[in-house]
């Protein structure tokens, strides 16, 4: 599997379009402290106008500006997905008091309703059938989740949180996880589906598979993959 | 170890007090759904003013009064725990930029400064020596952390978050929990030390526990133990 950066912040479909409208980073400080923030991606353009993590509660009137910009008041968001309850991707979900809303595996509604799933046994939580759904990536929390977007332009893009922290990751991603081995495993799952994948501290990037017969490509070694693309790089 | 119903809300001391602005509840429906949210904790009377935990998301509003009848607005608040990243205790993080934000082991101030701390290798963030804060006490999320309030009119006062649903929640809580052997361990380390426990989703009880020689009292079997106070109930 190769990965490549994608350039861009929008992914054009039919129906449903994607675009970050904030891109997540994580930047050391001299003095041991962090600057940080998670990534903010808006679906839409069928039933469902979906927001994928909120930023840090410090952003509450720049993720109404982000909105705003594409046309868009709190209220016209019917979903809102954080991908696990930490801090910067819980920070504004009061904004969405209307929105059906899932934090991590909290799915609730309205007045403090709480709705059963079964994203925990592995069954997705469908938003709009066959385009967009979520599921459960445990590891960087135990109740992490994603978001997959269908048939766009580019083929299926996955709003992953923290699952991945940015396009190259290999060096970091272990020390913030709850749970590395599940983790990891559901790094794979994410790779061997997704086109695209949006990090939550880093651009989206394109991931490029080169399929043989009987082959699962990311259990080979690196030699044994084609790459397709525009200067990928390896992963 | 007896407990019994606090039959109050708040907890006078010198110089902190401590008040429940809102009681927590989670009420199963017919249908299959839950009603809840998580309580709402005040301590104030020094330097520091801390909020434990924010509520869910669709009470923005109501949390600003609340702090009202208190005589405060959202900025005379200096720290914000929320003891996990479930919705119904991070709902609100985002009325509070000025503050200093603990979310689970998420330590921030201003505007994405993320910081150092040592939680997680068993020392408290203290907020105020001696008299204020922060344990870690995982179990019902892997990063679950707890208030501990000392030197009060009834002694040290635990905000304990999920670690206890309610006062009685035996049958209920393992259901809930990310790691129920590390969860047992931390609520028996709180039963321990606390007089008075604020759990997540019921109203505050009171711990009394009766110290024999060389006995680790919580360990003892029921008939091991006496019983102080007024009318406590078997725990």
């Amino acid at each position: 599997v190769r990965t490549s950066p994608l350039g861009a912040r929008e992914v054009a479909g039919a129906p449903y379009t994607l675009r970050v409208l904030q891109e997540g980073y994580c930047s050391p400080q001299p003095n041991g402290t962090f600057r940080a923030d998670g990534s903010v991606t808006l679906v839409w353009g069928g039933p469902v106008t979906a927001l994928v993590d909120t930023g840090g509660p410090w952003d509450r009137q720049r993720l109404v500006n982000l909105l705003a910009e594409q046309g868009l008041s709190p209220n016209d968001v019917t979903h809102v997905v954080c991908t696990h309850g930490h801090s910067d991707h819980v920070g504004n979900i009061n904004l969405f008091p209307t929105a059906t809303l899932l934090v991590g595996l909290d799915l609730s509604r309205g007045d403090g309703c709480y709705l059963p799933h079964d994203l925990a046994k592995g069954c997705p939580y469908v938003l709009h059938p066959g385009l967009l759904e979520v599921m459960a990536t445990p590891g960087h929390t135990i109740n992490h989740v994603s978001v997959v977007v269908r048939d766009t332009s580019l083929g299926t893009v996955v709003v992953a949180g923290d699952l991945f922290e940015r396009e190259e990751d290999e060096e970091e991603w272990r020390a913030l996880s709850e749970d590395p081995v599940k983790q990891e495993q559901s790094r794979r799952r994410v790779m061997a589906m997704a086109d695209v994948i949006v990090p939550g501290h880093g651009p989206p990037f394109r991931v490029f598979r080169e399929w043989g017969v009987g082959k699962v490509p990311w259990e080979e070694d690196d030699e044994g993959n084609a790459t397709t693309g525009d200067g990928p790089k390896g992963h």
